[in-house]
């Protein structure tokens, strides 16, 4: 099932886009998506039965918001330099074990909302990352298997980030990840059921429409089971948490001086297979 | 006010200790202690209204559970190093500019809570902390005194850290400051208006009745106005969010070897001035 929320920022309600990609509403059958539904098999049954019945009222979507797929966010683990191409292109060596850092869940829009530069920001840059949403908790998982088990499905997000910020301002990457509007999450949380294999996606950006990143989740150091079960030997996940997974190569950091860092009036679009597309303008805070 | 939560987890309803130390209640009055109630005069105005009317009903706090004072805090914004004698006792240059980490909002318990020794630890350590409580949202603030006006109250936090996560894994410190339980937070919920001058708190530490930590805010590198101030360019804070701004030194980390990192069994205490007490036991994840 492909699940998101619509409506103006703060006042979505849960929709489904079904097969025939027609917008179907969801507010008769769940109050929202978020985590106590992720973690609710009878809630999820009810949906998966009105889609089979035919019940779900359409929707015009002409005009309509789309906000983040996902409300009361928990919190946002991230996985840095998680793919080989990307470590190599910064000069990193690839991790010997996952390297953890934080978005804070309020840095959360939607996928097509516009996202600011912030003040004083010459080193804004992209990275289209594969999202996973936690379904049930992770504590301790014993095993791939069981971290998988506790994940409720996946989404595009894009992990905004200040260079400038994250690595020249001293301490750890916290302050060039957090700005305000830095993590457009949707359009869809796409189930897991419908992603067979999370480790064939192919992952694009471009940025004014010229292909900036394009690559695949075959590509990451460590896949998203292991990355579930590894955080969850540090931390606890619970429903509603998200995992960004981490970029592929051919952010601005990694491209030859002068760098292409965005700037007020650039438009970024990022695309993950069968995960749908989002498209941001940037401005200035 | 001495705003607090009690109850069992999960279930916490919003109380207030007054002058004599009586505990009152105060779900007659409003839903919760949260971001929004900080950042509303009228709710406080009219809580304040009620204790000169002397007309809450006092509570029978005998047997009865200390919550977090904070339902549905946002984000936790740390900062590391923030006290020059810790500083000396890590071997680490002041820094230059704050320091900044995060807690996810999930590893918040109860003043009075138990603590878990995370699964594999040898390095847990115990940090006394002043928490800065935001009451109204602070974005680019152009001063100290802005950003000042920015804070509700204050609370006693201790920022639990492992110090092999937090060092010795790669990546950032992340892995080793949100275990499960690692942010105890209370009893109380302290308004701005009854610190005077956080500048001039005396903070303390107790491990099985040892006095560890002994410190002042005024050994403070970075003073919570300042602090305030500098991680609104960064971030926009939101009432409800919390900051914990740094430990004094005395940490298990500082000490000589054996360093005494803490294991189950182990009761730790805390307290600032005016802000109250906390006491956990550990026991294992």
């Amino acid at each position: 099932m492909k699940l998101l929320r619509v409506g103006t920022a703060g006042s979505e309600r849960p929709a489904l886009l079904d097969a025939e990609g027609t917008l179907r509403d969801l507010s008769g059958v769940v109050p929202d998506i978020d985590g106590p539904l992720l973690a609710d098999d009878a809630a999820l049954g009810r949906i998966r039965a009105a889609v089979d019945a035919g019940s779900l009222p359409a929707l015009d979507a002409t005009g309509l918001r789309v906000g983040p797929p996902l409300a009361r966010i928990g919190k946002i683990v991230c996985i840095g330099l998680n793919y080989h191409d990307h470590a190599r292109e910064t000069g990193a060596e690839p991790p010997a074990e996952p390297v953890i850092f934080f978005k804070a869940a309020d840095t959360v829009v939607g996928p097509y909302d516009t996202v600011l530069v912030p003040r004083g920001s010459v080193k804004t840059d992209w990275e289209v990352e594969l999202a996973v949403v936690i379904g049930r908790t992770a504590r301790y998982a014993e095993s791939v298997e069981e971290a998988l088990g506790c994940v409720a499905g996946y989404a595009v997000a894009h992990d905004v980030s200040e260079r400038e910020f994250q690595i020249e301002r001293g301490g750890t990457w916290d302050k060039g990840k957090n700005c305000e509007t830095f993590n457009p999450l949707g359009p869809w949380l796409v189930t897991a059921d419908e992603v067979p294999d999370p480790q064939d996606l192919s992952l694009k950006l471009w940025v004014n429409g010229e292909l900036k990143q394009d690559g695949t989740t075959a590509e990451q150091i460590f896949p998203v089971g292991e990355v579930v079960r590894y955080v969850s030997q540090f931390m606890t996940l619970y429903p509603g948490d998200v995992i960004n997974t981490g970029t592929p190569a051919g952010v601005a950091l990694g491209a030859p001086e002068p760098k292409p860092f965005l700037r007020a009036g650039d438009v970024v679009e990022l695309e993950i297979e069968g995960l749908g597309r989002q498209r941001q303008e940037f401005k200035d805070a």
